[in-house]
């Protein structure tokens, strides 16, 4: 394992593990229940920069401190570790206030929640759909250090369409969560790999505020996030999502920064498109524009100021 | 409209129009019903090519006489008019032997009989496992002249990946259903443009035998369709579709044309790519091969006795 580290950092990646805090992983192999300390020390050993630990096979009760212990066993081991914590999905935090977020925070730098994903749109939408519905709980436990993990990106597979990897990775972005790609870099196409390697995109996600986006107009079929930024220029991105498949052809939203909470009276504006780096268009908080977005698809702007 | 008709023409396409039987066309324009007549005959004045005739607005128990009346006024202009029906779509032929196949396939080049196809995944699914249903009713009252329409291909649009636009564009082709393509072709992608004008797949579907496809191994996860062909040598075309979203990786079968129903002792067989075109394998009947068939994706074959 020691070896195949090495050739993961010579290709300039970063080398991830699974492991599972039970008696078994999910997939019925042996469990690191009774080895925290000896894997914790392993992984170091192999040189590991990322463990996710999943919790199949383990009680709930003593999953957070349980969690907690192995992640003192990897700090102890003074090898930087990301620790991706999967016991949150375990838990029945959506309907009871039992989950311990604040620990959860301090012990994992990030976790899963919410369903797996799987390759396909229908399963892309209920994600965003659950975290949107639980928003109020998740926004606020998420900030530099430790995240909420939306789970893969899948671009580059063969389920999502161009314009659906565009709002799997955009909303991604916005919501300040992981962007973990789950894909073969060796045959990933052209027109996929501008979308993921999207830098506007990936500053935003990057942003050193942290901020996870809010849903301002939930109401209308169009959906507007907002996220607070410190780069560009104490900025804000935007996105503009449209999760109608029956339309068939685009729309339009004319709105205004005004419109969308974004103020300065007499002060200008740079809306930058972040998927392809252009700046399109230079406006004051009052003036209206228009933004057209695909059925299935995302607009995703980047507000500067002036 | 003519000078309408004649820039259309001028492109190199066929010039379509859609009416209505009822009284209001669904959108609540002003319908055929009482100008039956006169509508037919504006359409030849105008050099329409293609006449979709839906039923809204219409008692169901005279559209297959009324849509006869129709295409008698419209054979009366001698112009050559193709005449797409969509009366079996309001009548409850899945329940009832109610509707009349022959004269509906006397009358009418095409029919839509099963739901509007949306641009999205979920939407071209639903439609092939309601032929998948039917096929038992279907398969018989399709051929030269007379086609069963399952709607409008959306490669090109906003909903499908590449995968997904392969398995609508082969198995319409397989079905012997019409290719009506519904999109913008001024910004059409290469790679989209590739898979909608692959040679092999329209031959496959315009074969002049008009046979539609029928389904063999019903029982795996990959579903295998053959269709009997007069072109290749006398051939048969193979589709193996594969609907497993959740898998996220291709999957595998190894069969043989003998597991496939395809004979001949002693014989040799060429296998085509129906998508690229290129010879994958020179084979007997008996020798198995292998196919590997993405999530959401079909591999179609073509196989022509040497």
């Amino acid at each position: 394992m020691k070896w195949l580290s090495e050739f993961v950092h010579s290709l300039g990646l970063k080398f991830g593990i699974y492991l599972d805090f039970g008696t078994k992983t999910c997939g019925g192999y042996p469990g690191s229940m009774e080895f925290l300390q000896l894997d914790a020390k392993t992984m170091a050993e192999w040189g590991v920069d990322y463990v996710k630990m999943d919790a199949c096979y383990s009680d709930t009760k003593i999953q957070a401190n349980g969690f907690a212990e192995f992640e003192h066993y990897l700090n102890a081991t003074n090898r930087p570790i990301v620790f991706a914590c999967s016991y949150p999905a375990y838990q029945a935090w959506r309907d009871e206030p039992g989950l311990n977020w604040t620990q959860l925070s301090e012990n994992c730098n990030l976790w899963r929640m919410l369903d797996d994903v799987q390759d396909s749109w229908v399963s892309v939408r209920s994600i965003m759909k659950q975290y949107e519905a639980n928003r109020k709980t998740l926004m606020p436990v998420s900030g530099p250090g430790h995240w909420n993990d939306l789970d893969m990106l899948l671009g580059g597979n063969f389920g999502l369409s161009l314009d659906e990897t565009r709002v799997q990775f955009g909303m991604w972005a916005m919501h300040a969560a992981p962007l973990i790609l789950s894909v073969d870099l060796a045959v990933m196409r052209p027109d996929v790999k501008k979308i993921l390697q999207a830098e506007v995109v990936i500053r935003v996600n990057q942003d050193k505020l942290g901020l996870p986006s809010d849903l301002i107009m939930p109401d209308l079929g169009i959906k507007v996030w907002r996220k607070k930024l410190a780069d560009f220029n104490q900025g804000w991105a935007l996105a503009f999502v449209y999760l109608n498949d029956e339309a068939g052809h685009p729309t339009a939203l004319v709105t205004s920064l005004n419109d969308l909470g974004i103020h300065g009276k007499d002060a200008a504006f740079k809306l930058i498109d972040a998927f392809t780096g252009e700046e399109v268009l230079t406006t004051t908080a009052s003036d209206p524009f228009e933004v057209r977005i695909n059925p299935s698809g995302i607009v995703m702007l980047v507000v500067q100021p002036l």
